[in-house]
């Protein structure tokens, strides 16, 4: 069979002054920063289910993409085909990553039995297809959510049997990841919330939730999966509430369940915003928590409420966001997915490669940027003057807890103490990150 | 001095046939509702800094109430001036509770000393006119982002100076608290949260606040204080980012320092919308939480994103939050306090009246309609029905940890379940809730 | 054929305290209010589209409603069952008007010759059956956005063949809805508006829709249609903007190009919000632009960001916007159409019975309220209060255009004046109406 | 007297290497770009209001900034301290304009007669401030807004001596800008909008701010004022609604009153976002209706719902402004306003320089791409590409008006027209821009 995208040829770094649109200006896969190659820092993927399992409907028209292997037919050899187009996109593109759900790969057939060996001999193909390739798998997943049976959720169903149906799909998508060397495993609860507080128990579905991690958990040790145990917070859409709003909120729920240190969050810059945070909010705060695991690379729209799953396209924000991944010692497991889709308007077989050439030069700019942010380390700087104060006497007596409010209240009346505000220096701050950015 | 509210007599419930606007037609204070009293059941507060420490000024204006005690004079005497009219308001609304500040009721002053002194004795005037009137403190607070000192935040200023003074101020205003019998102590964390990550240590900030909160949770214990300490949550504003951003959040700080036993929450309406919920969604989760303490009465504007404190009028939004709290048994120490503020426009001095006989007959209406639906409660039979599935053997079997993934996936593809969704009923159970509001 | 719902019996008005979910316990189509009947004022009508074209599917998810007209078939024998379950379930609804697209009711086919016979073989059936039951025609329009041709808009788009396809469609859809005894024509320009600016040149866009629009004015009067033409404002979704964003918006637009006196809007709930304003606001504003023609009944999610097309159910937003319609005298050609759509969790039959039975008796208990507030219209006294100074001499010499800046500068100047602000009673104002809402 | 700013000298250009913080890197006034200076393209300004009547107080807090010339004291002398400071700042900074409101200047007084003889003595002193500065103003304006008898608006008061009282600073205003040489003159309707439905009649409040308007431009005429009138859109904030909701919203005002060749609009970013557009958007849309003006250069919070007003300085969103206004032929007598505030923590002197320099140099940065967008101009192609159809015959006979909808409808279906949609192309469109904005 003729590849899908013949028209097209391996994707070549060409350097800034390239004029060719099907090539990286800025991406250099082993070009060394900071003593790792772009694509070490980077670890990129593309995802299955935008690029290869969507026509390019949305809820008021008809798809517009004209992909063949969506069209009616053998549900398995479609399967293939499109594993074939696949692997060709992610070859051409020489991205080094993928990810998929269970029933992207494999159809879903018409009862437990077909999924189940619909989706192994899927599997099958896609260990052989990574062979022949190089391309490795970042993570994999269950669909819990596109299923009529998943309406009302999975984990947190009010029917047992849809959990169970869930714990299956899980199962089986956990041992595939494991199987074909995929380095994280992720959970998404698309419709792990609810439509309406009057037909909802909040506490007998986030039980629910809870022992179903937990479950994940045991069963990853049970076989030795070694991969990050991944959870991506999202705050509504589907549904009008998700349980896994944001990362604060994520933690909150490991906490309770003493789940902490098994699980980290993939965060989704769209989904950030969605929950009414920047996507730089996020990362810092997962740091900050110690949960970051990954990231989902997209855009969303600032005036739109809903996930438009962009490219990501702004330096501005990326370097950020680089920066303080940087700061934290870089991904381990995890790396940047471009869950992103074409608009629907973008029907040319090139456009798929625009939107992931961007991507990716977007990224290599601002992880230029953002090393340039650690060299010269003036915000980490400006950080540690700011709160010099706590390495003093008080600062560290206040921290080993050996002050109460009644002997700082002490303390402050006895030295009459009246301290002052200083200047956060925001604006100078801003102007300096921008001299980097745009050089 | 004549009373400033001289025009205005005692407000008494005259039933709904009333056309007296200076009358309440629904709040009964002794009407008995599921056996207790209206006013067992609301605990009502009007707050002192809303109705007299401000006069109308906004960002864009200056004030228009033209009050007299906030003109420039001897601070003790207006602040006895104040404290006259503040509790002749109180009496004549009829209304059980006050909240305030520190620097709400006493003269800052320009010193720790001065603060001290003012602040005590002005606490023995609050305390002779709690007596005098029988008007009880449902809560105190300090006042910790007003002064330009807190402009970095007090528990998370990098200054640790800066924090032990707001320490010294909570110690000073939980003390006063209990002298005078306030049945909760509030920390709202105004600017605890940041302007820009660029300059903010976000895990050095998280573990000072941590450790103030458990300095508060020590003095509590300490001093015998039998109170509820309640946190409020607030999404931004003044700052950017608050990191007391809602009840999820505030849940996973209080397990992180171990505090979830110690700490409940204070919601406000205002506050939940501005975060991205409805008022509902926060009351509800703060109840499955175990967190759910007292609520903030007020209301948002829908298109407008900013604190607008409103009073509160939606019976639609009332009555579900109501048959929230009275599913879980009513509040114990907390109470609907109006944290609410006139329009700018509302300079007569009756408007102070309206809105507080408005908020409580509001409240009144929406007891009256929430115990309809505790009655009836087909809503919470809606609910055990839709749930039942996990009182069965296998919901009960997974429940209690008896199955793994492996043992799911094994039952499902034996038993080859294939288990449906059903309807959620959701529009049915929206006519007939509001079958009950209007009768 | 059996009937699709053959569980259901006609609805009936049965009252108050009726305890059957699927009869009306408010609305009652004769029963008089203010000189017209419930039916007269109201002039409901439920859609084709969310009820008989959808199927429950939604951007993450398959459809869950199992509507087995929907299924592969003959395409014309398809939408003859689905006319069959329409009008029976209009019949059984009684509601007295209904509303469609084009291909809501006939298969588009793969030309423009099959659209048209199509079309004209179902517009045959329409008739008749519209004759059979005496269910009438509010509304029809045409569906320019779903197909993938208008991916780029329809009017609006770069492609003029697609401008004429588009206007074929109109042509084909205004003559049926003459035939049909349509009282209103729509236009919702679902996808004219931009994705990026980067690739849209708005003047050039604007241009095409103002020509459209205006032979959309000359067919009405070639034909002789004596409905009204409608233009539906919408601020986006599908389109990252569209142009028609609110009334305001809208209005510019037809004063531009002449067109004010040839169309009306019709607003829809969910639209308003979308567009940050509340429903009122769209319907008080169209009303004062002399605009006002038709409503979309439904409602948003205050937090969610896309259209949820839920079925109305706040008293309190429906009674002050039926408020503002009474006191602009009614609806004329206009109703309130059901643009609802059921939750994908709602997948019994009954449940469409739900959803429709709560929004009429929803619009009819808000009628009750509205027309009190008419009777009583303490709201228009206090309007026509608050403005009576312009009524005066002054007020009356600015209007008539006897002032200019200077001859005012010169009179405030003579005559020292220094006039104060009064309170705007908005407390006083919203209790009055909740003392009517609920009674 | 000292120096306000003694220890900052004249800021100077010195060029991208410079690390000299209180130095412009990329604004270089003299520097030709497309055949202009940049200053001549920039026309930049800073304004009285946000730097010199402002202390640095919230809703939430006091002041933080310390100005000498806000505390108490001789009101007069106080202004001319204030009006020192201001242009040793502008001088110092060399912006070459300012713009202020009539009350930023001189004080409002208790009476008319007061206003009028402090305003006339200010403006004697601003006139030899300019004259030994070299400093010119931008535009001038009144305050309608602070000052309580506005509460309720100053055009769309209920009360006509108010709107008279508006009209008598207008005048004044407007005089003083035409003596000063101001090259324009704005009315920002802080006030004209509503709090609550419930007491307003919009249909007369319209029609007073139509003829307030109608005498402001009968005014610049007689006096022969040469300057530009602009209408500030915003959507809310102080009000909850502000008729001047966006640049659609004032165009569709302006029409109505026979006004749309008198006034241009003044765009600021943040007003633009909380409407819920992008800055670009209402840039684009006021160009495309023929009424672009000028432009308020600041921020908003993505996050934040109220006008935050930081310094611009994100250069991807200038250069996109920055070329529609290139390619819109520039400004003529408008400029960039830095209508721009520190935050609260910004509290050295120093910091009044970052911000401006920051988004001077922004600003620069941005005209240096949006230049390169405007050389390279594939932006331009690839529209004048997409809508080429419009230039055939069938696109220039349908916009001859030679077509309706009955001839296109016969021309598809004679020809059998099936047009399909081709690729908007966004992806790529962005990838390019992007290689542009970070060479």
């Amino acid at each position: 069979m003729a590849q899908y995208f013949d028209q097209i040829n391996k994707i070549a770094y060409e350097g800034a002054d390239s004029t060719n649109p099907l090539a990286f200006k800025h991406y250099n896969a082993n070009e060394k920063i900071l003593g790792k190659t772009m694509a070490e820092h980077l670890r990129m993927a593309a995802c299955y289910w935008h690029n290869f399992c969507w026509n390019g409907q949305d809820v008021f028209g008809q798809g517009t993409f004209g992909r063949p292997w969506l069209e009616a037919g053998d549900a398995m050899a479609q399967a293939k085909a499109k594993a074939d187009v696949a692997f060709e996109f992610f070859s051409k593109l020489t991205i080094p990553y993928y990810c998929f759900h269970d029933i992207d790969v494999a159809p879903e057939g018409n009862s437990i039995k077909e999924y189940i060996n619909n989706f192994a001999a899927m599997v099958d193909v896609l260990e052989q297809k990574q062979a022949e390739t190089g391309v490795k798998l970042l993570w994999g997943t269950a669909n819990l959510f596109s299923n009529p049976r998943y309406a009302a959720g999975a984990a947190t169903n009010p029917n047992p049997e849809i959990f169970s149906y869930g714990a299956t799909q899980v199962f089986h998508a956990m041992n595939a990841t494991q199987r074909l060397g995929g380095e994280n495993y992720v959970l998404w609860g698309g419709r792990e919330g609810y439509e309406t507080l009057l037909n909802t128990n909040l506490r007998q579905e986030r039980e629910q939730l809870g022992r179903f991690m937990q479950m994940v958990v045991e069963h990853k040790h049970k076989i030795g999966f070694k991969g990050t145990l991944l959870i991506e917070p999202k705050p509504q859409e589907p549904t009008k509430h998700q349980y896994d709003y944001d990362s604060a909120t994520v933690y909150g729920f490991l906490k309770q369940f003493g789940l902490e240190k098994e699980f980290a969050v993939n965060i989704e810059a769209n989904h950030a915003t969605l929950a009414g945070h920047s996507f730089h909010h996020e990362v810092a705060t997962a740091i900050s928590l110690g949960i970051f695991g990954s990231i989902d690379a997209n855009r969303g729209d600032a005036q739109n409420g809903w996930d438009t799953d962009q490219f990501p396209n702004s330096i501005e924000e990326l370097s950020l966001v680089m920066y303080e991944i940087l700061k934290a010692g870089g991904f381990t497991t995890g790396g940047f997915n471009f869950d992103a889709k074409l608009r629907r308007q973008s029907m040319d077989r090139a456009d798929m490669f625009h939107g992931h050439i961007g991507g990716m030069d977007h990224l290599a700019m601002a992880l230029k940027r953002a090393a340039a942010l650690v060299e010269k380390d003036f915000l980490g700087k400006a950080v540690a003057e700011r709160y010099a104060g706590w390495n003093g006497a008080l600062g560290k007596a206040i921290q080993s807890s050996e002050h109460s409010l009644q002997s700082l209240a002490a303390l402050v009346e006895r030295e009459q103490l009246s301290p002052k505000a200083v200047s956060g220096r925001q604006e100078l701050l801003e102007n300096q990150v921008n001299l980097v950015l745009f050089r």
